[in-house]
């Protein structure tokens, strides 16, 4: 295969990522290439699942195609879900990854998806050697204090219907993507109250 | 007064925070004669509200001595402690100083308690100045992220017994400083409950 041809496709491969660091901090040249080098790749099928609650994560995941979910099972073997990441978004359970703890939250595909991914310690490593890359994954870790508080605090002061419509705000299309019954347990509710409030809005 | 004693008021007046710092960070002699020469000092009575519910929130907060508190109100208007914030602890919502957006938490002291901060354009200058501080915040980021998921998913999954025994962990010694029925509002029980719990226990 030419250079040139490998170029293409190695642009191709990370224009999404490159795009969202550049969101938080400019690389250079080398630096980009050292961050490429460092990143892995793995398509996955639907409903694999990528960190089980309990585990140590390893891996802070990066969406290139498809949807992942983070979720729980409270006791009664029921499952929340408290985030969907189609593509452009990161997954991981921060405080087990930062701390090398053993998860709360598991994660998993909704769809055929692939994602680009950092190891912990290869993560650690970059960090000394590009330490700018602390300023992208603090914003990025402030980002996700944001939406997770604002999880918690629409779920305790917001009504279904509320719930609903930033639900479709803050994922476009995505609701014609996955099941509906995912909706309802990011939601809440039960997928038939789901339909209903859907029925109420056409 | 002689350099001598300036040097030895200042060594005490920081000594706190700049180990706090050292935890995660070497800073050399000129970072961390600016990081001091950044810093602000206030003495806040019991009581003072630091930071509103629905303001921007626009300090980080270091308590040098005495406690914080950081809560929400609901729409009963009954009051939910999220966290302390005793001596070497940072208290802020993270979500609104890092997106200047309004706050959902409020910030107020228990105690008379004396704090150093940062405005949030120092900090945003400082990261500029320092790099190596955004790994600082970033791991404060991380660890404050993990608290918080531990306080939400401990309030679903664990006994008001189990909380308590937390929270005594958590804070050694705090209990005996601070009202009854500010530890019952972060353990989310009320304060006749709690009574029960520390009889049986002892």
């Amino acid at each position: 295969m030419s250079l040139y041809i490998l170029s293409l496709l190695k642009t191709k491969m990370y224009r999404l990522i490159l795009k969202n660091f550049s969101m938080h901090i400019v690389l250079d040249a080398a630096e980009t290439e050292l961050v490429v080098s460092r990143l892995q790749y793995k398509t996955v099928k639907k409903n694999t699942v990528l960190l089980d609650a309990g585990a140590i994560a390893k891996n802070i995941y990066f969406v290139k195609k498809g949807c992942l979910r983070i979720f729980n099972s409270d006791q009664e073997g029921l499952e929340h879900n408290i985030l969907f990441c189609p593509e452009n978004w990161w997954a991981v359970d921060i405080a087990s990854f930062s701390g090398q703890t053993p998860a709360f939250y598991s994660i998993a595909a909704l769809e055929d998806t692939e994602v680009l991914y950092f190891s912990y310690p290869t993560l650690e490593q970059l960090y000394i050697e590009i330490p700018k890359l602390e300023r992208f994954f603090r914003i990025l870790t402030q980002n996700g204090f944001y939406l997770y508080q604002l999880r918690v605090t629409s779920n305790l002061s917001k009504s279904a219907e509320e719930r609903y419509a930033l639900f479709q705000k803050q994922y476009p299309q995505l609701e014609l993507r996955i099941a509906q019954k995912q909706i309802a347990s990011y939601l809440g509710i039960t997928p038939v109250f789901l339909s209903m409030i859907r029925k109420r809005k056409t």
